[in-house]
């Protein structure tokens, strides 16, 4: 099977680090592209900067659906664009963050979600709420590093990310935790083991979920919420 | 004081159509100026043709900053880029769908929302959940019309209006009607008066609302969700 | 235009200080009066003192709609009577509470509430239920201060409410202020200039709104949770 | 034991009503008294009704807990003033609604409630959000008979209710039906027997479980909600 | 009257604690039998556990209603087994955890449970959700003493009963403290004395609701969530 | 890999046909072992049916943890014993409930539950609010087939099916289907053809979900809700 996963912001070292974690990850039968938007934002942390990646990300996702692909993953755990990539995809869409959020409820009573930057923080409870799951959310906290500093202080970004899991895991119930952040992708293992809980790896899960629904023929409905746009002009 | 109305699609129509309503709602001491973008979307319909609206929207907001206005209003009921405008704004921001859902719950015990089309349900069910106002909710009725029938057929939206809201408030239990759409400004009076219950006009309401907020001197939070964004290269 | 704002307790200086924040608030074109009630309590800061406070403020909303009022405000944070008052009231009526929950919902992803002490928390967590509003509201917190010393101290209870307002913004998620008490009116402006989120002041808030609402002529449902009341016998 | 039953509204024949469910229902260990306030609304269906019910009801409980009871109860299901009659009571008070609410939980995944008129809806619809309990709510649909009528055509009464309970049964999916107007009380057990439902008779519910919490010596809490008063002075 | 009691599991030492809170707190018209399994685990704290419980449990109610009992009591906080025992049961059946949260909900805003350990908590969570409930809860926290230690050291678990009642209260808003396990029967008087606030023992409450309940002649609905079960082979 | 799929019922057809669906849905790398408990119902309709199958249900799955199995599957729409079967596996366990609501939330806005007879709905719900998923609910609707029909008469069961889905898309608004029961297996691709929407069979869906889980080689939370058991005595 092909599936493509599309980094929604600029970065080609974020859009490498997602590959190496997407090649380590998948099925032999499966084989992955990763690719990212010519322009746009190198990193996504407001909802300013997804303004201006969403339709660089959905030229790409209309691009997808003309190749050959069985699925395509949005690898930004702010899920910009996942729905109106679904309405215009005739292949399953999964997004980092809807995905990881349904197989954490599998896992444990309550998640908690590591994020990058306290505004983060209403934004991420937000899109819980949006989903209708603050009945399983733990917490959401900050891990107070900036995008590109987790890109490039990897010990540093595992030493926080550590602390904090503790902190959601002691004193908010949390039961799984998420690494709310593409770019935190790589330390998961190493979490899990000292923690004793499960931890996630947005990309890592997705792209197991991609597989998995591929293999069994399912795509997202076509009525409703994701029902394909009606035709008209664009200036 | 000098407000600007950006309606996010780029129907000349629809903003004239605004303008109207504007032009007939605002105080004497009121300036507004309708603009809508160059480029995107005639109609916004579904998710895709929010993802093309957003930057065309988002580049008028940032414009509209380094202007004299007091406040911006987004004059699409699905609210396309409110959060990102307000993120980017030292002037307050309002959406036509967070500010009329606020003032029905004023109004009434519950509200009711009058959309477009079937498949727009879903997207409004998912906005009022998001809002965290699903327990105000009595339901919301497409009514089958599209944007651009909306648009031509006055006699036909009315009448259709009037049969779905007497339907939501007769078996749904709604006290207030939102006509959740700015195509159907201009018809509220009317359906008030056959219907013994306050019906909103998105855009009167907000109008309203922003005129009141700006004499206050009252703008939208700059800490958490509306954080200004953090500084960045874009490609 | 004309707005009777009704102070439900029998303070003739709360009155006094709720008619200083009106008359600094309103437009040029509004005229507002400002009464209390000739019986009942002096504050109001139980279900006891409300019991009291209800029937002599709704004799003079019978009043006030036999003359000539284009809305009329109930000036105290509890609503007390404020169903009643709709019922009876074609003219429309707004709490200082509902009021002000609705435009906080317009300005960040959470409101926080200061009230005066500990066990009206519970009273005021439990309008927020009512409303339908939880998943909103960051926290509610008590000043600990009585209405009397938040009356006759103004210094102290500016201290006070700075130091609770940090705490709300900083440990609750609260990115907007409300201040929940008629008495705190007047320190808005200072708390939002210290703090950097909005600092709501609920009488402000509610005449603008009130202000707004008569410009455009909406008046609050009158089926369902507003039907006026069927006429009957009162021994 | 001695309980208290006070009947919030002021008709002899409604006192009388309850008067003779609560003998038949009794302990033969329980001494009741009913009694209603000399002022006020003959029945209460709406707000206003309420607004003029509650500080002659306050009143009854104020003496009451100077005499020898041993607990309270409100005779009405819209448990007018139950907030503030706990705030000054060292006995225990039971609101027939919350109480019957309460019981029902344990009878059946959902209840339905029937009541007098539409209008009243939206209200038991609040009142059932403000206990927290909407999601074991099945319907609330209205007999639409007025408190009048229900108190003087027993059958017509009887007919109606069976009629609008079977619906709640197999359209909404109640498992508990709860009489919701103290004035349907003496039907219970006919509409019990032919539905195969349970039949919540509130006056009953609230007389067995006001015997059953004194005997075991429990009181309300008396801090928060519930906490007494501050003194104060009264106009 | 006579009422039934079945401790799930098959401590005799806890199955006479049971006893001598029952004997202590019922109604000199009521003869009260406290049984427990001959089979399952000796303290019932998993989920595991409660699956080795369950079957015992119900065989007993199986032979609890071919005697002549008018009620019958599951005497574990867990509840476990309570909608099986409800389907089979013509007399009614109460669980301690369904029967305390119901009666606590109309003593105080919010409640709290005590539980035993750590685990349990997300299990007590599970349980409140499940009732809906959840916007009624303070909190839930763990006493950290096993079942054993409860049973065998009363001096230790009113001491950290009281601590942990006391900071519920204090800092989570409890007004309502449960004391989520039966071995901590016995303790509620001196805590409720300490703390002000009432304090539930289950066993208690679920004793005296009964008995109020059979006084009423009133059983579980038949219909829906515990309809008798469809008579089939097991193996 | 290996897989268990544990037919908690005694049902060898039923085991059969689960077995048949398993073959067919399984990856190359994955083998499957299919068994059934010796004792117990040969259906599982209600709860007391789940308390005779829950403990030889457990007992499978303790002998399976100390066997070569990579995941275990409980095969039975109720998730009979998964928190249980959690606490003592070392191995990922799925419910086919849980794993499919998780599946169904990614697939569209509201998932409709497709059930057996009508008492299982209000089990359903609950199972529903237990997870917090009452908000993506869109309806549960019974086929008012029994287990043993469902089994034996396919046609009939199909039509009913593709009837009943077809009003839960069209009257409540489900985005997704999902066949709550595992002797309903077989359907879903047919029925999913002629609906337009994701049709989903709780046994394929868990398969391929537990397959990417082992894949990944994530387990279960050990902490909180699904923590080992405390050892102790059982008699």
């Amino acid at each position: 099977m092909n599936i493509l996963i599309i980094n929604p912001n600029t970065s080609e070292h974020m859009t490498a680090k997602i590959r190496a974690v997407a090649e380590a990850t998948k099925r032999d039968d499966c084989e992955v592209t990763i690719i990212c938007p010519a322009r746009g934002p190198v990193t996504i942390e407001s909802s300013y900067d997804e303004a201006y990646a969403i339709a660089p990300t959905i030229d790409l996702i209309k691009q997808a659906n003309e190749e050959d692909y069985d699925a395509i993953i949005l690898a930004c755990f702010c899920d910009v664009g996942v729905e109106a990539a679904k309405e215009i995809s005739s292949v399953p869409v999964f997004g980092l963050e809807e995905t990881t959020l349904s197989i954490a409820l599998l896992l444990g009573s309550k998640f908690g979600i590591m994020t990058e930057k306290r505004p983060r923080v209403a934004m991420k409870e937000l899109h819980v709420r949006r989903h209708g799951l603050l009945e399983r959310m733990a917490s959401i906290r900050p891990l107070e590093l900036s995008v590109a500093e987790l890109d490039t202080n990897p010990e540093g970004t595992k030493a926080a990310g550590m602390a904090l899991a503790r902190r959601m895991v002691e004193e908010d119930g949390a039961e799984v935790i998420i690494m709310g952040c593409a770019a935190m992708a790589g330390y998961s293992d190493d979490l899990e083991r000292e923690l004793g809980v499960p931890v996630l790896d947005p990309v890592k899960v997705t792209l197991k979920v991609a597989e998995a629904m591929v293999d069994m023929g399912v795509t997202h409905s076509r009525l409703g919420l994701y029902a394909p746009p009606t035709p008209k002009e664009f200036k």
